[in-house]
């Protein structure tokens, strides 16, 4: 039977992409007490770049919207190969946006809100964060967007 | 009665702006356990901007000084309007500081300088924390800086 | 007699530099029950600048990810410092990797491997830590790399 949340993602017709591994040193996700930290997640999807290139100049800022979006989505499939079931999440609690935009580029609200609407979408209340949405200079890959994460976890 | 830390900010002659609410689908303050984290702060002052523009260009590093520190009392404003009360903070843990300076600029550290003293004036010793100091390649509405920060704080 | 860890350390053929302090109102390391924050760190040694430039443009990646490296090793000084011993390291929770690259530099990920490579060399699996590695638009006294860090740490 799936949990709470896989069917509220279901309800929402929204499919999670397949967690993909660090590819160096590091993991995904790594837990202390009740704190989740989940790595900076980039606009890929199954292992395929999304929206490459800097905002303000190949990539607008609607489209730059849906890269935080996959962003957001990455994170959770994260999460849920850590964790067994999205239902373990207590609240997400600090979202980390990074934005890749021209010099002068100055919307990044809007661009993050790709992965706090979703959030919120999936976890009502429980997904509002505190969140810091800043202008990269350069983005891992040239992406985007990337988008980090912390979580309060059930830690029984 | 105002508390010991309103009292303190009185001494000070420091008024804190009004605690603008976040425009989209995330919170300024998210508390979980004793941590507190708190979104990033812009430099506007009753939700009017204040040092628009790149560090090196349109803005000095003192003006960026400034900004930081209008940062810096906007975390303190949505603070105590989370909290209630600034006496609930038990200590100031972490200061993540962006600058949005021009390519090459150095001086993140002087600029940044303008929120930690400003929590270690109210604070004393626990307004003391770790903290990164780094240039943003943009911000937000063009500011030149942006502070987030995480507290240590009372959760009875 | 030395820990478990500066043991491991000998072992390596790693030494760690001296831990400089702050030349401003914050600390190198902030402990909130077993959680620590340490501050940013850059690519200096022992106080004399490393690796001053901008990656893509004085500075390889491969320069770089020795930035890296060196800003990790002053990730240890300073917890070094501050816990009296490493072997109070429960684990290394998240790294925060800033490139000072050039716009469209995009090999972040290889670039903070210096960092997290040090970490894993020196703690094993205990050593794994979630990350981000992102483009700073610019970083303090412009080196190439800063690297700030969450560690787990026992708290008795």
């Amino acid at each position: 039977m799936p949990g709470t949340i896989e069917a509220r993602l279901q309800t929402l017709g929204l499919v999670l992409p397949i967690a993909t591994k660090p590819v160096a040193n590091f993991l995904s996700c790594v837990q202390t007490g009740s704190t989740l930290f989940v790595s900076g997640q980039i606009s890929s999807w199954n292992g395929e770049l999304r929206y490459v290139g800097r905002v303000g100049e190949e990539i607008t800022a609607e489209e730059a919207h849906a890269a935080a979006r996959i962003c957001a989505l990455n994170v959770l499939a994260q999460v849920k190969a850590f964790l067994g079931s999205l239902d373990r999440i207590k609240r997400v609690c600090l979202v980390q946006g990074f934005v890749n935009g021209v010099p002068g580029f100055s919307d990044h609200p809007a661009v993050i809100n790709g992965a706090s609407d979703l959030f919120v979408e999936v976890f009502g209340e429980a997904g509002k964060h505190a969140r810091f949405a800043v202008g990269a200079g350069s983005l891992p890959l040239n992406v985007a967007t990337e988008v980090a994460a912390v979580f309060e976890v059930d830690d029984q």
